[in-house]
């Protein structure tokens, strides 16, 4: 079927995970030790609800909403468990060397582990825009270098511009999807050889989809909330999530039959857009007051993200030679820069009283944010070069979007 | 493939739902706001991980368990997160309005929302008697007049008959089934072009469907405790649910057997029938003292539910004109009204002291029960009519099931 | 399409089933009372999030990872329903006699169904190796007599050896797939005609096989956690079996990759190994202190049950004349029987202080490990040469692997 086959990854691939993981392995022996103070095993008790819904979220969730693919269904659910197993115990050294390292010596605990996964999440939304046209390999490597990078950037923020740790993780969004755009743009560059029909959905493949949607859809307030110690305030995250992300469901409906020409609805818009409100909610779920602020948001970063979908991706990307898979720009991009300038404008609103501390925090917010938007836009690019060097062995167009790159297929189907 | 093409509701559609979503953003303006009480916090906190137990219910249980219809899955999920997202909005609203507003407020918190995916659940329920017959303006309308309905129905049975408001929310099941009953038979009163092709289900979409069901199966527990703040009552609920639904469940294997010419399993009786042990004790999990009684109550729902499928669905709804897609007179419907009335007998039983108490009490709910029957049959009934509106450009007959009505299909694949 | 029709269960099995639900509603009524003590009170709200966890992988996580056939998937998830909603009656009676039984009367509160939960994991893990092969009367049969020596191998192995009953519960991965795999050696010794190509997977059964193991993968902390009451303890074993899990997922990649003589991924592979990790680490989970220990199990244990799948499977199986249908000696025993050594191994290293204490704790132990694979290999040949039996209308072997065997196909439709 392809006139060209991909490189095999039998030696390379095998050698690079072991490798990797003995490193792992050794790492986490000279430097990881477990933290068994009385307050983290109480904190770590608390949480683990929360911590499984958020956990089912990042190996369920994302990777079956990357599953819409029609013939790439066992690359989107196992290249996403493995960027899960993998990335964890990389962000625990990452974020543990930055952040909790002591005597030369990282504590391990519930709290390390859900930091690990909300970082991540930058990797599994990055994945969604360069899904199909890489191996695993060049995941691996690009999961490695994003999660550094993405601690980096935190790291700035919250010791340099003094952001709160929190927010400064509820960045993954905005910097995941920059950093998988411009990733993809750096693949991609120079061969546009489009191959629509391999890239489509199926009914099937849309359907599995749909349960990572509705996955996430149902779990995102403990996403917003997780992170937060304060009862009040993590009650105040879990509400203003919910009634956002509800807001974003009905624009998600209306705007995509609007924007339809037979006056349908598009699998792809309810898809991703009904997540926007809890993608624009992550920053300042837990400091709006009054609900229906949150429901407005919420139906905003709806609207945008449909209106995203069907202007910026027929218009801009072949503009401007992007190709973005699954359209993380509009389901998780933009919606969180919307967000992200809004949690600003409060700060400025709220700080009627005294303005010359609000206006620094607002400055620095907004720093904050600006810096996340230019670590994921250069980072991914200088990935995205990265990932055409020739060790990688990157696989041929004729075989994009396709499982049978991957996967030995005793059933011989094609697709579904 | 259609003679007649749906109406388009590229212009309807979308303002109706951007204004109610609008609508719906004022009235919490005005009158909603948080309730941060340290009694509430405390409540939130701990309800927490249960109600992520019936929000995984509503939004994805329900939606799977109705994706049996093998070229509308789309919608059947679709749907049902709208009408989610929607119904939430509402419900918080009109129960606010009738059972916690005070000095013009409405104080919100995770009951308030646990309250409202409860009441919902009557919308899921008769969502399933109508699917496929009606569009997404009719649904959401449908949607509003029945959280509405039922509100005013529990209005009246906790302040005039002085039901618990636990009792009075677990009528939904039996409040759903009717009025989706009664709601199909006002729609297609008048036609009777039956199309069981389009109707059935695929070996795919009845697994989905089975995903559905498993997990309505498995949280179902959580589903009758969650309003119970009493401890031991909640663990009690737990308990009679959980042994209630595993002898439903072998209920509905032995009849669904018993029942088939060839001595074969029906996947129709297995995914509804082994959820009526659930659906029975919904209203009476709290105040059973024996397990044996509670798996008694589920072996007898569980055969109930699937004789009604054999022999109602077949030979009373042509007699009666009527249709009813998923069958949830059979799953919600009958399991409901039985438990209903094993409830007041219940009553009268342990209330052999004090008769007089005992025997006002099973007049009270034996009254509820007749209430929500009487109002749901009636309210089904005047919906149903009302969902016959020109206004409202409801699909052909010869567009019912299908996914195409509604969705844009790239694929142009004819179901899965 | 089948030569040869199978035996009609149209009387016999809802004779048998309902049969025993009645039994186990008399037995219950008998000997069973819900515990409302008010430790049990407090235990039982503490572990319910938990529960679920647990809950959702025994009936939806087991039962979609089953569901890899690709004609068999409404017998895998429905068949594995009943057994779990019949199973665990009968091990709260099981367990509650040889266990908790004081003053004629069992005390049933939520720590029962957790043990019978996890005691019903043997049942169905064995159901893998026979998968397709038996009807539903012989699975029950199965499952009495599997949970019935399970729990009998318990008591000798903590009244005789006094092994701490945690311990002895966790050896169900071991004791299941052993059973498993002799059944299947008894059940079929005589007949050999394989059906490839009935057996098989295709990509949407494969998928939906892979949503089961992304949920056992992701609850796994849940399952090795749930029975320890001691928070420190839980918490490591939350710890250790998550790290374990990552690298076993690592492993099952890399290790799968180089076996493949393309270079290329197997989905069985990846389905199974990457959860060896949390089978691994059943018993020692909450005894490793060193994060990296519990990853270098989890990598071995990852690499064995992909060798096994690659070696023993294509080479043993046919060799000793077994058919194990979905691998369960790879998936579960494997890596059942490596953490079962290391737990021996690290029991003497971490005595050194006390030898003679720590070497009959490391005899006892290992004398367990040997205990429940006796039991399970001989219970397990018994039970094989006993579903031979006429009684049980065993399905000819032309109808091994083929859901209308079984159930009612409106739609004709053939597989998926």
């Amino acid at each position: 079927m392809a006139s060209q086959y991909p490189p095999s990854l039998r030696i390379c691939l095998p050698l690079f995970l072991l490798f990797l993981e003995v490193a792992f392995i050794l790492l986490f022996s000279f430097l990881v030790s477990y933290d068994y103070d009385p307050q983290s095993i109480q904190k770590g008790v608390t949480v683990y609800p929360e911590f499984q819904d958020v956990n089912i979220m990042v190996v369920l969730g994302f990777a079956f909403l990357l599953a819409s693919l029609k013939g790439f269904g066992f690359s989107s659910t196992g290249f996403c468990l493995l960027l899960a197993a993998f990335g964890i115990q990389w962000t625990v050294i990452v974020n543990g060397f930055l952040f909790h390292f002591s005597e030369g010596n990282i504590k391990m605990n519930l709290q390390r582990i859900v930091e690990g996964l909300v970082s991540l999440t930058t990797v599994l939304v990055s994945m969604g825009a360069i899904l199909g046209k890489v191996n695993l390999m060049q995941l691996v490597w690009m999961a490695l270098v994003e999660v550094t990078l993405f601690a980096v950037n935190r790291w700035v923020a919250v010791t340099v511009l003094q952001i709160e740790s929190y927010t400064s993780l509820m960045h993954v969004h905005l910097f995941g999807a920059l950093f998988g755009v411009m990733a993809s743009w750096g693949i991609s560059r120079s061969r546009q050889e489009s191959r629509p029909e391999k890239e489509g959905s199926n009914p099937v493949s849309d359907t599995f989809a749909m349960l990572g949607t509705l996955f996430l859809w149902a779990f995102w307030p403990s996403f917003n909330a997780i992170l937060i110690t304060q009862r009040k305030a993590k009650l105040a995250a879990i509400y203003n999530t919910y009634l956002g992300m509800t807001a974003s469901a009905v624009a998600a409906f209306a705007i995509s039959v609007a924007t339809s020409r037979h006056g349908k609805l598009t699998m792809a818009h309810i898809r991703n857009a009904t997540l926007a409100g809890g993608v624009a909610l992550g920053i300042s779920a837990s400091a709006i007051h009054y609900p229906w602020v949150a429901m407005a948001v919420g139906l905003a970063a709806g609207a945008t993200s449909v209106l995203g979908f069907v202007f910026l991706k027929k218009n801009l990307e072949p503009a401007v030679r992007i190709h973005d898979t699954c359209g993380v720009l509009y389901t998780f991009g933009l919606p969180s820069l919307l967000g992200g300038i809004a949690h600003v404008i409060w700060i400025v609103i709220d700080s009627q009283e005294n303005l010359s501390a609000g206006g620094y925090s607002a400055l620095a917010e907004g720093g904050a944010l600006c810096l996340s938007m230019a670590i994921g836009l250069a980072g991914g690019l200088i990935t995205g070069f990265s990932l055409r060097l020739k060790l990688w062995k990157e696989p041929p167009v004729t075989q994009y979007f396709v499982d049978q790159t991957y996967w030995e297929f005793p059933h011989f189907a094609v697709g579904y």
